[in-house]
């Protein structure tokens, strides 16, 4: 890691949510967000970007609603299967971090700088992370992986500081 | 396995969801889904029939809206207790993969080509089932099942390569 | 046990539920219940009464719909901490039954022939309970107590059979 | 402890709740309670003062249903970062039981008299409690802290009897 920021780039659904979805008959109504996971974020952006993706359309409109209009970050529609190519053209892969859990995302992790899976993600996506958090996605994954960042790859020891900013 | 496509036939409430089902005082009203299950899916179709069946009469039009409208498979009413006869009236039994989770699954288990349950499923389910999954019902449970199927049974090793057709 | 009827009384909530219950900003909304539980308990009530009781007044309208008005079964308001004089009072203590879950329902158990608590439950109820499910609470504890009795002590083993009834 | 009451202070999400909330595409809706921590908070609120704390403005009406209105406890808008000054501000600290989970609460616990974690509770927040519980956050985390409290702390070994009054 230089000095040039790195982003990070988070898949949305089994990542910053438990992976589930409430269904009633008239359709994809709710997803299940967790603790600590904005407070964390919150802190990295001082030393990253961070955006999130998410190949989900029917339940987009519920990810924009807490990503975008209640956290304050960037959300993209990235199909699962196109996710490698969307990244190289945007962003330098060398500065590019990568979170996901889905059976696509052990893929688009060889493809990326460093990489990160929740505990429950699927396998293969694990067995290509560089860093397999403790805790399950919606249940504070996304918020071990930002102090993981901060103090094993950033080595921010201090980070907890900055919460009065 | 012969070249003639199997057909998969799977329980929809524990298998394709948690087996929860949120009641309010107007009735049933959500169920919960989870994350890969329709990817692997829309992979495994290519190879296999897909079918879906549920003994819920109530909750039958949150099944249908997952099922049938947002993820395209088809998708019967078949009570629990009469669905080894439902399947051999429809199907050659010799090409039926059943997978299903509660506790008359495993009688239906006896009476098909090869049968996978659940992580969660109820304790004969498991007994009688060829393949338990590691994951549990509406937690990736159907994926692996999924990749199980068409990496174990079907040898098709290269099967991510499918997720751009 | 005789052959007189027994009573199987069921707490609601921790035992048919996972003892969760979703508040919105308009108070209680939702209960979680799981899969099996009913298919059991309609097997279970040709040999025994069955009968729940929840000391929840604020959700006593979503237990009435999921166990009244869509399970066809009793279900009694009784205070968590008056439970035991209501049993003496209406039934015979001697042919009781009681699955619980709660800090209080471990004094209940003592004063009944036969108790029964989910995996999750309350530690002192646990310790009362002459029987502990592997399953949880909404995740098939009550189907599983359902073929405990049936299995273990009614000696019911072909209890499968009955489901075409 | 001395004669004089203590205040028990606790935290809400992922202490009374499991931490997760729903969202849809119109907001934070739904958070999730769990079984008998009500219950052992109605007992230990004869010997300690009891008071909650949030973070959470977009979910504050949800909390305030709760714990407000249904259970009759005080709630107080505190910012994660700003709750040890608000503690001392209000409180002698040294009468101050904390009960939290988040990236920030272990820092709280270092300036309070005695302080709880659930058992799925941050890493730090865990390490700095005097007392982590068995079980995790909404699912009975608060019922087994009240009796910790009321066995551990206070030697009040007949607190069950209390519930009659």
């Amino acid at each position: 890691m230089t000095a040039k920021k790195s982003t990070f780039i988070l898949d949305v659904d089994g990542v910053l949510t438990t992976g589930q979805f409430l269904y009633s008959k008239r359709g994809k109504e709710f997803k299940v967000f967790g603790p600590d996971d904005n407070d964390a974020l919150q802190i990295l952006k001082k030393y990253m970007d961070i955006v999130f993706i998410s190949g989900d359309k029917k339940g987009f409109a519920i990810s924009k609603k807490r990503i975008v209009d209640d956290m304050g970050f960037e959300l993209h529609l990235v199909d699962v299967a196109r996710r490698t190519e969307w990244i190289h053209q945007k962003y330098d892969k060398k500065k590019v971090i990568y979170m996901g859990d889905g059976i696509f995302d052990g893929l688009v992790m060889k493809e990326v700088a460093y990489s990160i899976a929740p505990a429950d993600a699927d396998k293969s996506a694990k067995k290509n992370a560089n860093y397999v958090t403790k805790r399950k996605g919606g249940e504070r994954a996304v918020a071990e992986a930002c102090i993981h960042l901060m103090e094993t790859v950033l080595k921010k020891k201090n980070w907890i500081s900055l919460r009065h900013d």
